[in-house]
């Protein structure tokens, strides 16, 4: 038996793209049978880019990517390359029901086998596939030079039983997967047990290619692998780029060792998923650059970074809007910031703004707060709006958690970088940024979907990006004399400890008190949290990157009454 | 064989408010007994309050609805109401998986008789169940007086087989169903349609108990109504109301007739749907007062008229914000509409607020129209920070699908009661609002939960309420000299139907060619609906009252290049 050649197309396709993706697809398949791939091997979904949502239910976007699978079989042969078997995903019909399915298809010499609809449908945290998916129900095979492959579908092999059972006893000589796997902290060890177990129960080779890039909250970090029968790792893709890998099965029926990218740290899986995340989404929505308020605090320092990260400083367009309670080290701050990254800075003083509002409105406390916020907020937009830019909101989940911001104030815009970070989390990725700046990775030095040069990247003066002072400084909002958030809120060390077990954890009030936190600090954080759920919905799309993100992940009514 | 006594228990539950919800069932077993009922019956999960999406997922919430329902079983029982059978909804949990249920109970005795869980998890639309629930397997039967009950929960009685099938085998006396349907036009006629054909599956009449009130996004408008096994209607309660209904199982197997609430007309069903959901959100949310900004227009007016509906108009704000570009007749339109509701009024000129702002940042177009619903907006929500009022977003149906609102403008608000009707359903509903109001329906007068009296309400000054020059006078946003929508959009008479069609029948680009609209508009309104997804994530909450309404019912995302 002879030797079998797979490339693993690692690509970052755009949901609703089908001319773009078929595209890419194309070239990838050039690229592959350049290495003389005989099986080239796709991501989930990747004519039609994932997830769909309801799209999938809409019948003329199914007639219209079947009918680019078609066109692609059939440009595929009128290159050349139609003796490839090539292994992608759509959305399909099924045959009885006539409803969507999520669908593997293999085209080889012009036309498309019309495959494996996959079984197992996730509708759990941020996933909703059997509200749009009609389960497929029988496992698939293909021949391909003397070896049988089986088919599996991302959730397929994450529960037990289903097409993999199947697989097992009817005997492959590969496994192979294709995945629309979104990215959170710790996923990759997981998802290679799981790959394991399942290579065991076939007892053959496992492939698991994986989508890389953002689609609006979800960040796909790729990191495509290969593993024995024995769970031996053959070969592994880096994460967050585009990655063409390939592997050979050789004629003792196992893969030969191939590349294996090294993990990351994980501070920098992190905050490039971050970047990720806003990087496709600006290149996908046609955004060229962004603008952000700069408070001289450490959020909006952060965001800035990564915005510098994502499109280059000189595309990030910060505001510096001081108050009359603006210390000048805040001021001081932001300019250093926006000098380090190289983007452009204006200062617009908000007094002038706020004086001429107050002598109409006469507000007080919170109101008067929460107008220089919203005064904030019409200058960021006016920038967004007169530009073309891109506003992103600055605020992090232990705000978000907290309701510690001000709606249609700083909470303004159309993507949230930092939204599924915990403040204490903020300072890390603010710390190691620095470092890997002192170390020489300059702006856009993150290996990434589009910038696969990889580092170092435009140096930054001095090798430093984010001002210490903004990172060692109380937290504090500003907007009255001397106020810090320490005064409305825990301590953020103990703060994120409670906020982690509450929402990623789902403890109640008797577990939050078993796990050793105090009564008081319980009491306060569980009702902040249940009380902003309201502001929450209204706030942007930012990626996900814990196992438990505001938004789609955690649906929880406004009006609950519910209080322990 | 004695005869067998029902009342339908139609109540507004509050989700989460397990205790003010144990004490509402608790008085209505009360007056259940004083009517000599044997069995009373409750909508579906009527102890947690529905639907109670992930708090699902936190078991000390499902340990704390279980210890209500067993304190309420003993509350029950120490009153002298043991002897009933109290046929109720909660959350339970399934013995295998230990998942949680979506349960009926019956309280009887002292003791939660722990019941039948809903086998058909609907998955669609607004629902999420299949994410939260794990479905029963077995149907579930129960003797009282020598009669046989069968129970299914809502859904179960939307898809064949599954539960009522076996009740059909095995053979009942009457089928009682405990329900959360969420209103939306013409489903009262729907939902009598699918009881009938259930009736006449079993062979037995059927109960149909419906909650009512407001929760976040989704209005239930009771209803509840009992059909004998040929499918005649025997009671019908009323609409948007508490009620207690009776009726009486005779020894022939059939149901003796009782009252029959009229049906509405459609515009005033619609029109309380609307203020239903507004008046709930506030009362579930604490609200005792709203503030809007009154521009003259049709959609404040309205939006105005239901909160006065709602909360009485001592209780609205109305904030007039001209511009220099303001017509004299658009603020006496205002003036007007405050003066008949008897809201607040005050007049907020925003033209010393723009000229502070152009002079520092001079924007030009629809930056500077943008900036004028801004200040507004700011407005708005200050109005709403030192009066602790709920600000009401204003927006309809047909600018929200075409994105012709400004974010963080004339979009600000905690609750949008119009979202979901199109520009052409607003001028009908004022019509009607007129109309009613003409004919003695003062403010208030509606027949919904806490007005239970009902009609006429608080006289209206010359029974007319939404100035007549606010219906007819041409739509314009006033941001420009001599601006009109219909510069930007197409006459809405023809948007309407486009967006229709292709929004709540998810027609695609030939479909709507198909349907005889032209190409030109087919493609701009396509083309404006795809891009305003994100500025409808933002979007406040509000009721849901057609087939099809953005929210949850339209899970599309925001980053999508298919353009057909």
């Amino acid at each position: 038996m002879s030797e079998l050649t797979f490339a693993l197309a690692q690509i970052d396709t755009c949901v609703g793209d089908l001319e773009g993706n078929a595209a890419k697809i194309l070239d990838y398949c050039r690229r592959a049978a350049e290495r003389r791939a005989a099986v080239v091997v796709f991501p989930e979904m990747t004519i039609t880019g994932y997830p769909i949502e309801d799209l999938a239910l809409r019948r003329t976007f199914r007639q219209a990517a079947w009918d680019r699978a078609n066109r692609l079989a059939q440009e595929l042969s009128s290159t050349g390359l139609g003796g490839l078997y090539v292994v992608a995903g759509t959305v399909g019909t099924d045959p009885a029901s006539h409803g969507p399915t999520n669908r593997l298809v293999v085209l080889h010499d012009g036309v498309v086998w019309s495959g494996y609809d996959k079984h197992f449908l996730p509708n759990y945290g941020v996933f909703d596939e059997f509200r749009i998916f009609t389960a497929g129900n029988r496992s698939v095979t293909l021949e391909i030079g003397g070896r049988r492959l089986g088919f599996a579908i991302c959730e397929d092999i994450w529960q037990d039983g289903g097409p993999v059972s199947e697989l097992a006893r009817r005997g492959v000589d590969v496994l192979v997967t294709i995945n629309g796997s979104p990215y959170e902290e710790g996923k990759t060890h997981v998802r290679r047990e799981i790959a394991a177990n399942r290579a065991a129960e076939v007892g053959a080779p496992i492939i698991y290619v994986n989508q890389v890039g953002g689609q609006d909250d979800l960040v796909f970090d790729g990191g495509t692998f290969v593993l024995n029968a024995d769970g031996t790792l053959v070969e592994r893709s880096p994460q967050f780029m585009e990655d063409l890998s390939v592997v050979t099965l050789t004629e003792n029926g196992t893969m030969r060792p191939a590349a294996v990218a090294p993990d990351l740290d994980p501070d920098e899986e992190v905050y490039t998923a971050c970047v990720l995340g806003l990087k496709d989404y600006m290149a996908k929505n046609h955004f060229h650059g962004v603008t952000l308020g700069l408070s001289g605090g450490i959020d909006s320092a952060l965001v800035a970074a990564m915005a510098a990260d994502a499109c280059g400083g000189q595309n990030v367009w910060g505001v510096s809007m001081p108050s009359m309670y603006s210390s000048d080290g805040s001021k001081d701050d932001a300019a250093d910031l926006a000098r380090n990254i190289g983007a452009h800075y204006d200062v617009q003083p908000i007094e002038p703004l706020f004086g001429a509002f107050q002598r109409q409105l006469d507000l007080h406390d919170v109101a008067a707060e929460n107008l220089q916020a919203r005064i904030r907020g019409v200058i960021v937009m006016a920038y967004s709006n007169s530009k073309g830019l891109l506003a992103v909101a600055t605020g992090n989940k232990s705000e978000l958690a907290c309701g510690y911001s001000t709606i249609y104030g700083d909470a303004v815009g159309g993507y949230a970088p930092i939204k599924d970070l915990l403040k204490t989390r903020v300072w890390e990725l603010s710390r190691w940024r620095n470092r890997a700046a002192a170390a020489g990775m300059g702006i856009g030095g993150l290996h990434i979907v589009g910038n696969e040069e990889g580092r170092p990247g435009v140096p930054l003066p001095g090798g430093v990006m984010i001002p210490v002072a903004s990172i060692e400084k109380a937290p504090s909002a500003e907007l009255r004399p001397g106020q810090k958030d320490s005064d409305s809120l825990p301590e953020y060390e103990l703060l994120d400890q409670v906020l982690a077990a509450y929402i990623e954890h789902a403890h109640g009030r008797a577990d939050l008190l078993a796990d050793g936190f105090d009564e008081q600090t319980v009491d306060t954080v569980m009702r902040l949290v249940d009380r902003a759920e309201w502001k929450r919905r209204q706030y942007p799309l930012g990626p996900k990157v814990t196992a438990l993100a505001f938004g789609r992940d955690r649906r929880l009514p406004v009006t609950s009454a519910f209080r322990e």
